[in-house]
Order: C-alpha cells, then sequence, then structure tokens
C-alpha cells in the first residue's frame, strides 16, 4: 500500500482489490451496527480550503465511528493560511505536528501531492480542483461492486460535464484496470479530457464518446451522472440548447436501460428528476453509506501503515 | 415520546412532564459535577443553517459531557448545502447516513419539518425562521418551574418582538398546558402572531394584550423578555417612539414587579439594562445552564427510543 | 499559579521555570509517542473572534491527545456573539456554563482580561490585538531552552513589525527574568513599543535598538522574526525602501551569526526565504511541535488548579 492516496492513477490492481475487500470488514461499523477503536489515539486533520459539506463529514465520522479524533478547517479560505499567503508546503509542515493523517480538498490541481510532499503523515487527496478525488472514486467502485456483484463485464456511461467533473477522471482510471467498457456522453463544450482519454487508449481500454444524451444510455449496466453547469459554457446558445437535454426521468431510465445502477457523487441539483429515486437501479443516497464504509477502509489501511 | 422534537405545540402535558423530569436527572451533569456515558457512541450533527454559538455550544456541550460524539457545519450558508443548491429533502437523506440524531437550524419555517420527513434519524428543531425552537422553550419552562417550584398559577409576561420571536411562540404553546395567565407586551408593530392566539382561545386559555411596557409589567411572576429590532419597523417614527420605553432597567423592576423571574433565551442587547444582572429574580444566566440539563435529557430520550 | 493565562508581563521568574519544566513532561505526548487521559472529562471552548488555524490546531490537539474535547467558533465574526452585538463580558458568562477552560482570540486589547473577569472557568488569552499572546511567548522561551540548553547569557534580536506584533513584546517581558541582551530591530515607522520598554527599563534589562536590518542580525544568539506588513506603513516610500531589506536569507545568516537559532511563530511569507529552511539554527517548524507541548502543560496546569 502506498504512504498517501492522491490518485487513483497510480493504484494496482491488486491495491485497488485490497481496498474493496478492505472496506467490506468495515460495513457494520458504517452502518452504525457497531462502534470500533481501531484508530484510537489517531487524529485526523480534516481540512477544507474549499467549502464542502458531504466529503468532510463523511470523513469525520468515519474517523469518529472508529474511536478517533478530528480536528477540522471547514473554510480554509477565511483562516492564516488562506489569507495571510502561507505555501502549502509550509502549510503541511506545521499540521504534521498536529494530527496523524490529513483529508485536504484544495481548489488548485496538484496542491494535495505539494501538501504530501512536504508532510510527515499520510495525506488523502479529497478534491484537487479539476484533477482527482480519489477516495469518491473507490466508493463508487465499491458501490459498483456491491451493488451488481462484480465490475468485470460491464458496460459503464459517465453523463454531463467530463471536462471540470473531477469524480469521473478518477472512476475512470479505475475502471480501466477491469474489464469493462466505457461511454463518455458529454456535451461537446465539455468532453471528458484529453489526457485521460490518451492514457484509456495506452491501456487498451475500450471506450466511446457521444454528444447524445438520449442515445447514450442504451445498453448500459452503470450510469455516473455528473451535473451540467451554466457557468461552465462561453456559448450561451450552447448551453440553453443542453441544459434541458441532460436531465435523467424515470421515462428515460425505462425507456434505455431500466435495470441500469444510477451513481451521483451529489449534491444533485435537477440533472436527476425527482422521480428517478424510487427505482431500483437509483443508489446515490446509498452510494453516502459507502463513503463512510469506504473511507474507514482507507483511514485505518494509511493510518496503520 | 415522539421519534422528532420539531415544535411545542404537539406534545401533550404528559410528555412535557415527563421531558421536565427527566432533565432532573442530567443536572449534576451538566453542573460538571458528573461526567456520563449515556450516549457514547452516538454521534450528534449539529447542523446550523444560520449563525448561532449559544445553541449550537449548548447542544455539542450536551453530547460530549454524555459521552456522544459531535460532527458540526457552523454555517451552512457557505458550505455545499447552501452554494450548491441542494434540497433540504436530499441533505436530510445524506446526513442521515452519517449520524444517530441531527440538530438543525435554518432559516425557513417548515424546513426542519421537513428535513425530519426525509431523515431516518430523531431531529430535534433548533429553529426554523420565525416558527418554532421549541428546546429552547423546554430550557425556559424548566427555569420557571426549578425556580418558582411550580408552574400552575403564575401569571408570565412576554414582551418585546413577539411578531418574528420564535421563542415566545414556543413557550406560549407549552405553557398552554398549564394553569397560567399569559400577558403579550409588544409595540403595536410587532403583536403576538394571530395563529398563535387563535390556537390559545380555542385551547381556553387565559391572556391580555397591551402595547404599554411600563403598564404591562405590573403583577407578573414571570418575565420573557425579546429583543425589538430596528429592522423589523416599517414606520422608523414608530421604533423612534418605542426603542428606549422597550427597556427594562432595575429601576422599573423595583417598581412594577420586584419579585417577577426574569428570562431571556439571549444574548440581550440593550433591552434588559445591565443594573438589572443582580437582581435575584434575573435568571438569563442560570437559564444557560439548564439549556445543556435540557438538551442532555432531550438527547437521551431521542436517542434510545 | 494564577487562575488564568493573560499576560506574560505578571508571571514570576518562579511560574515560568516551573511551566517550562512542566512543559518537558509532555515531549512525548505532544511528539505523538503516548497518548494521556488528564484531561479526560474536560472541555476546552476554543473562541476564535479572528481568523487562525495554528494556534486553534495547537490548542485543539493538546486537548485532544490529553483525552479532553474540544468545542469550537472558528470565525466569531459570523457568529451570533459578532452579529449580534452580545457583549464580551455576558458571552463570558454564557461560555462558563458550556466548558471547562477557554482559549480565546479577539481583535481588541483588554478583550481576554474582560472575559476572563466574567467567566467562572480558567481563560487562556490566545491573542488580544497588538497585545499579547502568552502561550505563544511561553513556547518560543521552551524552544530556546530546548535548542541552546539555556537561557541565561543570551543576545536575542526582534526583527521586523515590533509596534503590532504581539508575540515580540509577550516574548520580551518573559526573557526580561533572565541574564539576557535584546535587540529590538525594526524600521523606523514600527518600533517597539514604548510602554514594553519602558518596562524593560525599570526592570533593568539591557536593551538596544537598530533600524538597521543587516547590522542588527551581528553577535546574535536568538533572531524571532516577525512579518513586515504593506498596511502598517502610512509612508509608502518608507515601505518600498524596507519592504526588501527586512528579508533574511541564507547568505545573510551565514554571514552575520551563522550559528543563531531562527525563530518564527508562523505564517512565514517572504521575511524568511525558502533556503534558511535547512540550516541547522532554522528551528520555526519544530517550534510548532513545542506549542503543542506548551499548550498541553498550559491546560493541564489551569484545568487542575
Amino acid at each position: 500500500m502506498q504512504k498517501h492516496l492522491l490518485t487513483t492513477k497510480s493504484l494496482s490492481k491488486e491495491e485497488i482489490d485490497l481496498i474493496l475487500q478492505t472496506a467490506e470488514n468495515f460495513e457494520p461499523y458504517a452502518r452504525k451496527e457497531k462502534r470500533g477503536d481501531q484508530l484510537k489515539g489517531k487524529v485526523l486533520g480534516a481540512l477544507f480550503y474549499e467549502p464542502s459539506t458531504r466529503t468532510r463529514l463523511s470523513f469525520e465520522t468515519a474517523m469518529i465511528r472508529l474511536g478517533g479524533d478530528v480536528v477540522s478547517v471547514a473554510d480554509i479560505g477565511t483562516t492564516s493560511m488562506g489569507v495571510k499567503g502561507e505555501t502549502v508546503a509550509d502549510t503541511a509542515k506545521v499540521i504534521s505536528n498536529f494530527v496523524d493523517i490529513v483529508a485536504i480538498r484544495h481548489p488548485e490541481v496538484g496542491s494535495a501531492e505539494e501538501f504530501a510532499n512536504n508532510a510527515s503523515v499520510p495525506v488523502i487527496n479529497a478534491g484537487d480542483g479539476t484533477n482527482q478525488h480519489p477516495s469518491q472514486a473507490l466508493l463508487d467502485l465499491f458501490t459498483i461492486k456491491k451493488e451488481l456483484g462484480k465490475i468485470d463485464g460491464l458496460t459503464v456511461g459517465f453523463s454531463g460535464d467530463l471536462k471540470f467533473g473531477r469524480t469521473a477522471n478518477s472512476l475512470a482510471y479505475l475502471l480501466a484496470n477491469y474489464d469493462v467498457k466505457l461511454k463518455f456522453i458529454a456535451p461537446k463544450a465539455l468532453p471528458m479530457k484529453q489526457k485521460v482519454k490518451d492514457d484509456l487508449n495506452e491501456k487498451g481500454v475500450n471506450f466511446e464518446e457521444t454528444e447524445d444524451f438520449n442515445a447514450g444510455l442504451s445498453g448500459l449496466d452503470v450510469l455516473y451522472v455528473s451535473r451540467v453547469q451554466k457557468d461552465r459554457f462561453t456559448d450561451m446558445n450552447e448551453y440553453e440548447k443542453l441544459k434541458d437535454v441532460y436531465v435523467l426521468d424515470r421515462k428515460l431510465v425505462e425507456e434505455k436501460s431500466p435495470d441500469m445502477l444510477i451513481l451521483h457523487a451529489l449534491p444533485r441539483v435537477n440533472e436527476i428528476a425527482k422521480d428517478v429515486d424510487d427505482l431500483k437501479g437509483a443508489a446515490y443516497f446509498r452510494q453516502v453509506q459507502n463513503g463512510v464504509t469506504m473511507r474507514m477502509a482507507l483511514l485505518s489501511m494509511l493510518c496503520n501503515l
């Protein structure tokens, strides 16, 4: 196991499988059926340089329910690190004196790696700009395996903003280790990053691209939905054309792939209609509990290196 | 006992008396004389969509001193739930995966109920706009009973802004279950809400109204003070006339009802002069300790349903 | 031992030595080698009316690693105490009901003392405007003693903004109890406060002043670096002349006092060049760990009065 968790790109299939397997053991703790003390005496530093509630509370809950403690910075924008202009490297050296492990979210690509390079404790990248969010991708993969019983052989679609979203990136790199077919369904303005596609090609991953949301939904085992945000577009005509197209509703699901598993990193705004929530495949709220499970596994594995 | 605590309106006299009685058992813990472990293994989610220090720390302290843990969002305005536009219903489904019980403050009337309807864990309304703040009203009632030894037979005045304040509402509904006389002393622009008065009438509660602050103070056993805020007025002449009238000072107390119990949910600005603080009946700082006591009782009762 | 820690000015040499000695016992806990339960059942209120991450997390970490708990207000500017205009005195009376000990940072000189005068629990001043930051000064002194093995006989320089900085103040008062020579190296616009110099003169402390940064560095055993901030100057010509002069780099250190111990309360912006970091005397990151050690000692001593 690596010292830090900064990207899904560098994880081997063996490491991924070990993480998925380890996570299974933590399910009773995440379901609040058991309380553990595996992390007793350990302190997590939850450093969120960007607003986030879901991810921060998920990490904090995971830590606490295994007997650990937490110190948090919920919005570093207003703290000394933001205001007074300290470098990420200095912050890493300072924080290493306080905590046993760090989960960091930061708006700049590469910031988590820079932090890790200067820290003396394990670091989990909880989102660095448009780059990576590995713990989210691992919980997504864990959800797929738990819901469908397998990963090999699946056709996985990714819809919405694949250019700026970091979770689709991170999950694509994980899936590249399995025998899967990927389908990127994105507006012309927001395609999957070229770098990711080059890497997938190099690994020989079978993937296709389409801008046609409705057509793209056919034949999917899994659909991973991302939001399409207005402020990502430079051409407002393009946005106006698309804004109501990339909305998944119950009718569409039932027409195209009625049994598909539907995932979303949340928060959901209107890209999934409320009438989808009751479908058997709508797993986005169950995903949240898997998030606690996965973070329990990751915190434990990295703390007990 | 109900699953959630959303309003004082739906509590029966039996439930109220049970809560008051249960709270008594927690006094040594709130006074820091004993440390408990009644809530060991339980996690409170303190979700404050509006700034609050007093109420949040009161809940957190209550949880911690009974061995529980806390995850907090101190100002959700700046977090993903505020910024990214997630519905209260979705937030409730997400947060239910993290914690065992929720205390939520939110600017919109009905938000706590909406949250509870979508949560799988107990929810305490810690203030929803101008509507209700039931844990505050219960600690107020607990303070009255503790300080005066009884509730039946008392004349209780409410002064200040009774239109927008939620604590006066909540307390009035509790008192409606006892043999009391209520007096609403409020500027013409800020009277007790009509709906509350209708409900009190229906229950046969004896109450009167006056705009005359000084006269209203006579014959009271208890005075519950609320602030009169400038930004609540549309007519500034009206405000100018009233701003110095609704100020309780020592001289007034001694003239009108020297033995009355004086309560305030705090923070106090200038509606109670500092020279009142030393009076025997000035109970507003003792109220704070009762707040920890009451929240210990409520957290325990709801967690161990 | 005093009930509160509000200023270094009132500490006797005996008290300072006792604190330094006590701190030594906590080093294994701060180094994460041991976990204690000396503060089990105690709750720290970390009240930060000004942005701070370093100091707040240092206190929280110290508390947690000795088995205590924490409730925090990370930016009181946006909370009820800021927004709704409660006095510091009222806040102190309220907070005393929640916690066993308080660490408070507040922008106004004297606010910590005002808080302590109204609190029923011990209070540590974690920075009150330009006045004092005693726990920082104690950890600075602890670092000097630990790194150099002694305090008596040393020549200690203070550079940068000595007018608005509170840490230099606080450390100067501590050092005044020992046989030291002090050198204040500051721009004409930002000299050490007259009141401090008067107090040092009265105690017979040997000190000198200079505006010449380079010359001032000669003959030092210790250099305590503070930032020079643009917004402190009224004369921008003066600022332009000085901004690049008060920058410590490796070449300067090696020329002037190659073996000197270099301290900084952090965050560092550009007043110490990165090439200084690898020098043996660059102790500013080790200082951070001593901060946890010192806060463990202070919390323990004040909680167990």
